[in-house]
């Protein structure tokens, strides 16, 4: 389906007119913008604004998947997440980042990197933007994990995780996303 | 898998020790916590508050889905995206709520609903829930939209959805994880 970008910008566009800044913290930044409707009103539109992220899903020759068990504060709960983190900054080299990331947290380097496309977690609110990656041919190494940072990493076969996706059971969103691509592609 | 959950939260949580209220908007709250850490350290967790969201992929008996084109402020463009809203209060049923934000959005109503399952878009600092649904039997109706939204509606084939998912066309999370899931369920 063909869109007409620039009929629609027009009929839909928000433009700023004017932003507050609300809190400026390590991980989030948040504004409080004034904005111009496409029908001439005005609406006030609360953002966070988001260095960026990284995930992988690292999947061994045996079809089974690295994933961390990490307690989620916010949620106050242990979740089954892939392995990810955030960008050192809004230039780093995405690929870069999640290979430090997937080192620090399990020890791991892999031999072979396939790219699954990126994803918006709620643009309705925020600008976080992250990078999706399959990573096959997998190494052993030391994890290195950050002062705050603890996680337990296990090994599940990709099959089960498909299942556990569906079921509900695990409810991480890049998670989902990635191990329903990873299965579409190796079809599992 | 099967996880010693008592055990892993002995080892994994993260408790409150003080709680620093930053933003009450109308959508976002934002706080900034000190928490306890396994180790006996502190650290400090930006979280966000939301009363949680809903969404729905609503497919035709033709193999199409009702799809939105709606400009997203925070990243300055327009999405395709499945209908979704927020709730009106946290105990709001989910599916009286998707029920409401179709009808609202796109005027449909429908006779059959399947429930997709849950996500936490990012758990690292948000506790925002999003409950999924498909939508078949679909009937149309009068859209009544908000006063501060403008989104048009448009069909697409399930089948090119996935492709624009799987090829990075699509980048909006609920839209990617309900298009995977609703194509596994469907066989598409």
């Amino acid at each position: 389906m063909h869109f007409d970008t620039e009929k629609e910008l027009a009929a839909l566009r928000e433009t700023e007119a004017a932003s507050e800044n609300i809190f400026d913290g390590l991980i989030l930044h948040v504004k409080k913008d004034l904005v111009d409707l496409p029908n001439g009103e005005q609406a006030y539109r609360e953002i966070i604004r988001h260095i960026g992220a990284v995930c992988v899903i690292p999947v061994t020759e045996e079809g089974e998947v690295i994933v961390e068990r990490q307690y989620r504060y916010p949620i106050a709960r242990v979740t089954t997440e892939i392995p990810a983190g955030k960008l050192d900054s809004r230039e780093e080299d995405r690929l870069d980042a999640i290979k430090r990331e997937l080192r620090e947290e399990t020890g791991l380097s892999a031999e072979e990197w396939t790219y699954l496309g990126d994803y918006y977690g709620a643009p309705a609110y925020s600008d976080e933007r992250i990078s999706m990656y399959m990573a096959r041919k997998l190494h052993a190494g030391h994890q290195d994990l950050d002062a705050d940072e603890f996680l337990d990493v296990h090994r599940i076969p990709l099959k089960e995780l498909v299942e556990q996706v569906m079921d509900g059971t695990i409810q991480d969103a890049k998670t989902q996303v990635a191990v329903l691509k990873a299965a579409r592609i190796l079809g599992v």
